[in-house]
């Protein structure tokens, strides 16, 4: 028998937290010990998600004395601002956490005033976290005890794009990504604009200049081309599916970029990994092919008549994106099988 | 009562053809004679599009002496490559041909054969035919007998860009459009690829570098900055929708360029055009405003952090972008009210 | 020019209320002169729908004085329990109302109560109104100044059951529906089990024996029958699709039942009907025929092995199960042609 | 180590195909060694599913030599009628075979004639089979050589019908299925019913009278109740979603027939089982709550008012309803855990 630890998932209540519950219940060293609700402290989680009948597992209110002395780790699936105010006891009680939260993202916190209109909660802490984007930072991540999960539009944008900046292939001052998401990609958000006939049969851009997720990406992609910043075009859409991101990038190819390069480039970055699949020439890239899998899948092509290449990359938004990603972390972080749970 | 025409809609049993039948059977200048169908012949209008049971309409295999003994006006709704076969002997016989297929579009015979792998059937009638897009043509289509409808992606990106380039607020050498679009726009075709498990729940894009609209939107775009020709990225992407298409177009500011100029350049543009509409600020374009309707809608913003200009145009495929446009443009080259069987 | 009324819509930030507006402005024979919402008060009608972007329509307050000095028919599209406190003040004033709720079609008290779980308003008025289900009622409607418009379910139930309860080939003790709905039927609501993630790639039956049309269907098939009442089982179900009802009803076949005498128990009720269409054998009904149109298909068969007849009714539930069907109430009411607005 | 068995999976290229390679790569106790296709012949399986891309599998024409030599077990995703041509020979060379199709499924073989419309190719084969349906037929499985899977709507009706006839509690002669299908259902089939925009935003019966589940159905049902056969109607619907029926099942309760005694039944029935769930009071069976998963939820109620007991037995068509049973049934088979690879 393997050894098992265990685990809480804080704000359980939501996609990410039902898609943690998925993975984790399968995964063969955890032991889900709290899941945590306000809302629903007291209930089985069968009342939330029925998917879930048969497992014996209660929401409870939040109690960091409890999970610190039960659990080994905490995932964050809360909304972001609340996740700072648990992440920092649940440190100091010695839990490793996990947040898959916006909180602790972003190195500058000017960068997060600017985009979450309030200062940062725990700006002492943002230089401690980890940025849990296991392909790019896998090594930092075995002894990080503050894990930020990448962001769902950034992951899809950032391993595509990330070694071709490192390489020199393509320019950093030309990068523009075209997002597309499935609804639960906006959490489980009762608002007029997520209700099915208002995103049925509906196809549109939001926040075209300044979605939270801009900043995340353009620090990620710096720190990838070795340069203080660079300033990108991010425009997502939301489109009528359940789960899945497809970012398409076009980037400008440098004169000495070729598809031979690019190709190099990529199974150097990617050849090894079990999660990153650069898929062959003829084979473009479908959320349909990755949705309940950790998978990133990559295609790309070099569009000679205008020096651009143009680079897919499409995930599950909540598995490689949020919980699966997430999951991944703590594996490494952990010790185990990087991809326990998640096959 | 209203004078009316007699009009043939020629390859009527695909999505264009249906839509043609669904708009014209209520225009008040419009009788429809002649439906024709190969495969269909002899059977009534409702045996393939039940919607329209009660209407006593039947298929014919298509007969250009019947069409041009009867009709004044033929809707060409064929595939390309067949339109201009019936296009050449209808014009002869006196007939006005409304074309809907691709034949007619490009100038170049030299860019047809690029993306079309083939000669074009007759070079000798490109320079006859007038552009299908109202807003940019409207003159030259009031004396056109030969009308080469816009395409359904051009119309989405040409009509957001072309005022844009002509006032030069933007380069012409850094534009990339990147659209969605509902499955049918791939026509009422049979293939894997458009079958309903293939589709749902799926976001991929497609012909990423080479879509055949490509050479129709530089075309146009060229012509609209006054310049021999220019070179865009174009990406369209499948989603599950049925009906619309949305293009996120990605135009970079020359620097005097402001977002009031583009405000009036776009009020000069579009400000007494019925079909279509730029959205007021902080009012973002949906497929789902326009679906079933004649409109393009327009929004926009300018990215002071990137000089980039962002504009969304959403359209109808199979009105704005096929039918409904072709109707547009017979209204204009007959005479009739341009709304009429539009509202 | 037609002769124009002045109408009102009561309600008119919801689906059904967006429904009117949409066929109500090109309604020959209509002026919309007031749409009311006391949440968008004084906001344009684009602001909520921006379908209607370049429609000159404000919102406004409910104010009954008004109305009734401005217009001849006041159309109520309110959440049940509501409407008739309108209903009332409007009647008194002089106005002919038209609502679309539910709260004039039970002629029973004592069933309200059972169903709705309150006393009923004004069950004065429950007599006067009018059932509005015009191709049972036609010549009531022709003088009713209180028209409760038919529900949803109860449309796609009724109109293909009545007949052959009429006509005596089925058992009146032995009916089954089984119903499905598109998310539009819960109305504009913002409720958890209606965001998109919660009813996309879903299946499910709610309310299976106490749904509140249920006693409302087994009202009108009673009387159809002209027995004092009967029980009905009425099990909906909501899917995922934007708009259309397709229901399909179990019957008993009588003895004497037979394939013919069906078809011309149809062919009598519906046979110069322009809104029932019942379809050829071999076709079946499907509500995508009938989406943004006024139309109820029939399609049936009657099951030899079991003497069942399986009959299928499918509408647009905001048309022929909402607005459409109010509008064509009107036209009965105000003597204009039946289908005008409508086609 | 766990042991491991080498399968085949004969026709692998459709979506039962794909489902079964889904489940079948991570069982503990299996090792894929042959997977079928024809069209496929040489190729990867991640040229036709690329979700596989990095599995090391390629389709191979059949060959039933091979897969006698190398496999213990093979699974049939073929064509009804197909099927039987290759489970003949497999079971002689001493395969064991699971057969997903309906050739083996019925016992009667005039029945087979009736529904398929000729001659049972092996009728000698037919009492030899065993019934799929493990939470029925346990005991016989565990020594079956042919295992003729439960169809997909009979699973979805069956396993909550049948526990209700064995105890008495309802009549054998007053049945009621109404059953809603997502479109993966019809096989990977390109058709054009089944392209996108003619399923999507539509709702349609299909068959209502003689669907080719309707004997199997009818079959076990009889079994169940102890009598040599009934009839019963089954309309089967299909709706916009991937995966998933919901069948909704309308019982005629005997007058002793109690809400209480139904709950006992079913705790009785299923109370031990992992694959079938009957859902507390108050929580009705949605089928998002199964996909991907083995599981068959059941709901119930009995309206008073008229003595009917109405059930819903929801299920994923290619898990429980095709694949997952299958593996199911392999796993009573050979003595394996009966969850193996399904959780």
């Amino acid at each position: 028998m393997d050894k098992k630890i265990s685990v809480a998932v804080v704000g359980a209540s939501g996609y990410a937290g039902e898609e943690l519950i998925r993975l984790l219940i399968r995964h063969p060293n955890v032991e889900i010990k709290v899941i945590t609700s306000r809302q629903y402290d007291g209930k089985g989680v069968e009342t939330v998600f029925p998917r879930f009948t048969g497992l014996n597992l209660k929401f409870a209110a939040p109690d960091v004395a409890q999970i610190a002395r039960d659990c080994e780790v905490a995932f964050l699936a809360l909304p972001h601002g609340l996740a700072s105010e648990f992440a920092l006891p649940l440190l100091q009680a010695g839990v490793k956490v996990i947040d898959i939260s916006a909180d602790f993202r972003l190195k500058s916190t000017a960068k997060y005033k600017e985009y979450y209109k309030e200062d940062h909660p725990s700006p002492e802490m943002l230089q401690q976290a980890v940025y849990g984007q296991p392909e790019l930072y896998r090594e930092k991540l075995r002894s990080a005890n503050l894990i930020a999960c990448a962001g769902c539009y950034p992951t899809s944008s950032i391993l595509p794009t990330a070694p071709l900046l490192a390489a020199g292939l393509v320019y950093t001052d030309d990068i523009i990504i075209s997002s597309m998401s499935g609804v639960s990609g906006a959490g489980r958000k009762v608002d007029l604009p997520y209700i099915f006939p208002e995103c049925n049969e509906s196809l549109k851009c939001y926040a075209p200049s300044k979605h939270r997720h801009l900043p995340e990406i353009e620090q990620e992609l710096a720190f990838a081309a070795g340069i203080p910043e660079l300033a990108i075009n991010f425009v997502p859409h939301l489109v009528p599916v359940n789960r899945g991101i497809n970012s398409t990038i076009f980037l400008k190819a440098k004169p000495d970029c070729t598809i031979e390069k690019i190709a190099a480039v990529y199974e150097q970055a990617y050849g090894k990994e079990r999660f990153v699949r650069v898929l062959p020439a003829g084979t473009l890239a479908d959320t349909k092919y990755v949705t309940m899998s950790n998978c990133c899948d990559i295609s790309y092509t070099l569009d000679k008549h205008t020096n651009r290449v143009i680079v897919n990359g499409v995930i599950d938004n909540l598995t490689k994106g949020a919980s699966g990603q997430a999951v991944q972390c703590m594996n490494i972080r952990m010790g185990f099988e990087e991809s326990a749970g998640l096959l």
